[in-house]
């Protein structure tokens, strides 16, 4: 990890638009996560692989849209992302990325410029921030965010439709809800298809195959109290561990939580307006 | 144009399920079109291409989702669409194919097992008769179905963004709905992403490019009374014509009207419930 200019905090950016926090990570400034910024914008999971896997990718996607909400794809050696907004350059606008050889984890990196190739594709996803902050907005509290964790993830039983290489079981996020408010929490998040879209499941662990809600396989344990009942989505890590087993010669994703941040609103139509695509 | 069984009447297919009518349909006893048929069942627009094209169109239907909302998209070379339903065979469970090669129709026939390569791509794309069924169960009556008609289908001035050799300007059917039932119009096809979902536009035809409603360039004129406001939604024929325009050397499409029969119900959630696109 380097840092290519003067550091700009978290407090900073939170009173800066899209396109000036780009510009900071580009620049260097800021490599560090980036929930809560930008409020109201969508923010992206990222998988950037080689042409000749993109077809059957995208196929995946099509076939598990819960796990996989396709936002946006970028013309073949074309870093830049004009359906997502103004200027985005794949290669240096994300906070943090993850780099993967045949199936391995070899670098974290704040720039991929000098890995660029001609034959690399981005594929961008929606993520849980969009649903989160509706069901905040809404009186929902989200219990990892007020408490500063990772949300929960857990491996499940639940069979992905296959695609070339691409196959497996779902991961997914558990949130504790008050029980009252669960039916209203599967209404708010299913108005976001392209994040994720409503819970998968609701109660019982054991019924999609998480042996133990305190044990998670990635991000922190929260409580789950009297009142409250365990509310499952289909998370962004899917994709990521699917790309990883497929062990490709390379793949790039962003680092968990270090998104990236579109000029779309989180509100957008499903699967993205027709008038907001072409702000080419 | 041949028959390979015995005639079954539209009238006889009406009390058949989905299943029953493909087998109908693949012994050659039907080749009629298929409004109205499998009442509550997914009716798909059809586009089957060599996979050499076939990223760069699903990237087009990515970035152009209300004229072109992807259902499904097969495995290269494989002819079922198990995502779609049981035993669905893309050769032979169609109505009647249009067979276009460099741009030019070449053959409408009623079967494509000749034709079948290695190298095809199906990709299934929802369509209009699923939000005109919804309308009409809210009490929008829709002429030209009054009428026995073929919906009126216009070119516009909007620009669509492109993705390799597809672009050109968007497609829009239009309908006249009571004045006092257009907003209801937006909301209950907004309901339907996965079918061209909410309106494009309502109102004057100039402001989307159409010069006289009377002159549909596909389709027949319907009359748009006083009471009554022309409302218009992104049309099937888009991607048609667009793949037509990027003269593939071969590229074969459902006959208007003739539609693919899915076993999904038309309500699928946006835009596939994972439940449902695991009955492989």
């Amino acid at each position: 990890m380097h840092s290519r200019g003067d550091s700009v905090s978290y407090s900073d950016l939170r009173l800066r638009d899209a396109h000036q926090i780009r510009a900071a990570i580009r620049k260097g400034s800021y490599n560090r996560h980036t929930a809560g910024l930008a409020a109201g914008k969508l923010q992206c999971n990222l998988a950037i692989l080689p042409e000749a896997s993109a077809l059957d990718f995208l196929r995946f996607c099509q076939r598990n849209p819960r796990p996989c909400p396709v936002v946006a794809v970028s013309d073949t050696g074309d870093p830049y992302l004009p359906t997502l907004g103004h200027d985005i350059d794949i290669r240096t606008d994300v906070p943090r990325y993850r780099v993967f050889r045949d199936g391995e984890l070899t670098e974290e990196v704040t720039d991929i410029s000098a890995l660029w190739r001609d034959d690399l594709v981005t594929v961008a996803l929606g993520c849980s921030f969009t649903f989160e902050n509706a069901l905040m907005a809404s009186g929902i509290p989200m219990r990892h965010i007020e408490q500063d964790k990772t949300v929960s993830m857990f491996r499940t039983n639940i069979p992905l439709v296959p695609a070339g290489p691409f196959a497996g079981n779902m991961v997914a996020t558990m949130r504790p809800v008050k029980t009252d408010r669960v039916a209203d929490a599967y209404r708010i998040s299913a108005a976001f298809p392209h994040a994720h879209g409503a819970p998968i499941a609701q109660g019982d662990p054991a019924q999609i195959g998480i042996a133990d809600l305190g044990a998670p396989d990635w991000g922190d344990p929260v409580e789950v109290r009297g009142s409250e009942t365990p509310v499952y989505w289909a998370c962004g890590v899917t994709p990521q561990n699917v790309l990883m087993n497929a062990r490709l010669p390379l793949c790039i994703t962003h680092a968990p939580g270090h998104m990236l941040i579109a000029d779309l609103a989180e509100t957008l139509d499903a699967p993205l307006p027709l008038a907001e695509t072409t702000n080419r």
